[in-house]
């Protein structure tokens, strides 16, 4: 449209280095892990894994509710005092504990759901946090949520990062990460 | 790094033709509809017509909860097997049948929620649905999802568009979208 | 517009003052507050604080249940007519009434969730707001939600800004603002 307009090519004008237009640089991924329930886990597990695969750097902050998933799964009780435990005692961490929004039924719903899921091949959540983790996302504890609810680095999976902040976020965010609140 | 590599500047180099930042180019909308709650599928029809109206490409990716939203109304029961079915049975599916995410009471929340929306001439989801996809919104139905549930594309409304997966969400976050994930 | 005001260009055209790279301009955050949870409520505004202490433009736009929070604490019903009067009784606005979004058993979980907060110097929803309105988060209430739930400015918190629609939302997204919807 605007070459109607340009002027006439100059001589000598020296051929222009093509430079990357930073738009061009892949965005990194930034997933705010903050629910718990079983889809949305499995939600931040795909978009985590597929994103790996693709070359992307990932990052997951693991923060409220979205951090008790990565209890590991044999803990029943966590905290340091009454109130910690009454609260992990309420809702049982660890991925393979997780619950539905809705219809858990005493169960059936996360039962049938998973089971779905495996008719289709689609792993489960704790498979994909394996895969997750060989494949580079870095999952980022929140240390507010760890002092919060009394949680120790050993009540923890391995393979998890050091606990960071808000600000840790912010930072990514400004930086021009693709954010996701799940 | 490159400069090392320049050309030295010839004596009449023309004047710089700027060229548009690329942060002007405006962004385009990619929402992740998750949810399929009535408030959120009102927020993702509202923002998502807005943005439309206002020349923006939007694309909506339907997935989990959200992809129920956009079976057709009038399908009471969906799924191949058993399990399917009674699933589709405990949540019903389409767009004129979405629950509050509380003050449900027997309906009377969703009810009222609607009244309030005519009074105030705020046009339901299904009326946004028809203008959004008459400006153009793109719908994008999960494959892996669809799988899941054993929704056949005859169980969908018509106008949506090929079932893609994870992989195509991801890059259009590595491209620039503003992702919304509601 | 600007051209009529354009000075002639100068024969000896100065040598472009290199502007920054677009995309290290740190982004402004735009948080969505859609939810009306204790937790949610929480996380907002720890990211919306955290943010305009870093020096980081933010602005948070209250619809649905997000903009119930931001009605004085001491209002007890809110709305023009009877159906509006009524649900604000089925859930009493203001931030200090928030509830959590499980784990409520008739006020238990929320107090123990404040508890252990105080015990581990993280603020409360309502310092935080405080302090977020201090440094400068501009707050944005939503014209539509205000009209469904027959809002007015005065049952509002005081320091919020005008109310504004879902194209101003939009156009900040295309202006590329790092969009959260919690």
């Amino acid at each position: 449209m605007t070459a109607i307009a340009d002027p006439p090519v100059p001589e000598a004008a020296p051929l222009p280095v093509p430079e990357p237009a930073p738009e061009t640089k892949p965005r990194d991924i930034l997933i705010i892990c903050y629910s718990g329930e079983l889809e949305k886990t499995w939600a931040t597990m795909i978009l985590a894994t597929t994103a790996a695969a693709m070359g992307a750097r990932v990052r997951v902050f693991l923060t409220f509710w979205g951090l008790q998933t990565f209890v590991k799964d044999d803990r029943r009780i966590t905290g340091e005092n009454a109130m910690q435990k009454m609260m992990s005692l309420m809702q049982r961490p660890g991925i393979s504990h997780r619950k539905l929004s809705k219809m858990n039924f005493l169960g059936m719903g996360p039962w049938m759901m998973r089971k779905l899921a495996k008719q289709h091949n689609v792993a489960s959540p704790k498979e994909l946090l394996e895969i997750g983790q060989a494949m580079g996302v870095e999952f980022m504890p929140c240390q507010m949520t760890m002092d919060m609810f009394g949680l120790k680095r050993d009540d923890m999976i391995d393979g998890l990062g050091e606990p960071v902040g808000a600000a840790t976020v912010i930072s990514l965010l400004q930086e021009g990460d693709a954010p996701l609140f799940i």
